[in-house]
């Protein structure tokens, strides 16, 4: 494991993710999963998400688009909230769920948008 | 059909694609699959594409993303020449491509750099 | 959006989902997912369910084995439905959800007969 | 393996692929594919293809539209033949590609349009 | 159906996935699952896991890759089961998952790990 | 980028893949894929293929089902020639795929069962 890249991307997941989010991934992990954690902190966030050339908001856009057609409800509601962290709008986030519809089929945009709805609920929820 | 919506589509579709391109499809379809020219153009490139609250940039990335996951690899290279004409660089394809590979996983992001590799030497070729 | 296509399809819509279900779509609908409602209603239902050289019947049952293969167990519940109101027997279901097993896997069968099995029983308890 | 099974799929294989087809796969066997030689003949062709509670048409049908979905170009030209035989026009190829593009997106319904016409082409071409 | 093949599978399928939890199968089945039950009895656990040139445990980690690919979390669930009684170890799990987060890449990763605790989970709250 | 990650992982590389075929891969990258290589050698060669709590006789055949059910059959290719290096044998990577037959459904058996015929017939010709 390289100790740098472990270090970015541990802040860059926090940020993204929240400080609170990953610090409770962390302290729950057992000897089955923590090197699941390490290797999607190093991985993941360290040497993709820490590479310079795409903003966040981009990187947070895409996952959204990749996560609808890859059908993977939990890690969608993670990443839109990341995605309303790095500065991407829920309009913005329709017009996603829009294209997905078109290019993934309608069936994946149902999806993401009840997804996207029950999200922006906790939230709201939460807020309140 | 609405017209309207149909040639906002086709206008967009042009622009992306190419002039030459979307004319040699209408002109080579039959009655199998015009119905199919005129379906995407109106819906997908007329009222997807044609809605304005996100940048066709960042549509072209949207769909490098998604059509990597899909594994779609004609559509992929059509969509790599259209994202080059809406101003994404091939470095911006490079950090796509290394995203997908993390969360479609290496062998969607192995395959998607060979068709970017392929479609680059193709444009460059037609350039020499 | 074409005011014809998009009225054909909300009557075929609900035709085959209920008007009652239709109806509380369109009225639980906000700024996010309006755009969505209207293009499914538009494109997916007005202007490829509307068209005529399908019977609904064969649609409904297309729609089955896509949405095991797609792996949508939402939509496929939505759609098992359907399929009844469109004339689909139960006997039908099953033979396409056996052929779901042969042709995307064992486990792409196992899920379909299992929400084949908890929506007729919603419906029985809703008859009873 | 049960004799009559196996027997009954072969039968029913020959009618949908072709006779000629079906004894080349066979011949051209070795000791690494007879073995799924025999498995999709005795459970594919005999044990699903062989119940009698849908027509042969009705499950060509359903396999055109799984096999787009799954992405399977290969045995989608197979089962464009195959359709054919068991009596789908190709206006009805023509609206189940349409209702591909909508359930699982229009890349998988643009790659099912082109298999079409090469594969029609191809048919053409033989009987000229 | 082979009776012969079916028995063979019935044992196997006993033996991996436990007596209790098949007989409740075969107890719950209708008309419109018992062709399933029956089909996969035979098919997949008499015709294919009852070929020798495999060992069980083989088979049951090669089932543990392919249900994180194809995004079935229930019966990701009973072949984690499935797959101890065959000998697995939870750290040989650990490394299948790590290695599915690789090559199906890392959403589909994480979703397996979220999987494999709750069934630890399930199965330690039994013992104890 | 941690060195010794990258070493051991760009060794076993070399030792799976081949020695020549993994140096002229990066003899062949360019700025477009040079960071996916050395991304693919790190993490999923050095940080997965190298933990020693699997044998590489197993993460082969692992590799086989997964390849065969995510449908990339230039990765599948390589990775079978990888698996024979490792010790896989023919009759197990025929056993394997017979499964994927059964999980992952008959067409992607087919489609895994004639790339790996090819792949075998030319490994054949090469040492005739």
């Amino acid at each position: 494991m390289s100790k740098d890249v472990f270090e970015r991307g541990l802040a860059i997941r926090k940020d993204v993710l929240g400080k609170e989010f990953v610090e409770k991934s962390f302290a729950a992990a057992d000897d089955f999963n923590r090197p699941m954690q390490e290797l999607v902190t190093e991985y993941c966030w360290g040497a993709v998400w820490g590479r310079e050339d795409l903003p966040r908001k981009t990187r947070s856009m895409l996952n959204l688009a990749m996560l609808s057609c890859l059908n993977r409800p939990h890690e969608l509601k993670t990443h839109i909230k990341g995605a309303l962290s790095n500065g991407v709008s829920r309009e913005e986030i329709r017009e996603i769920f829009l294209q997905v519809a078109i290019y993934a089929g309608v069936p994946a945009g149902v999806d993401s948008f009840r997804i996207g709805r029950e999200t922006f609920a906790e939230l709201d929820a939460a807020k309140a």
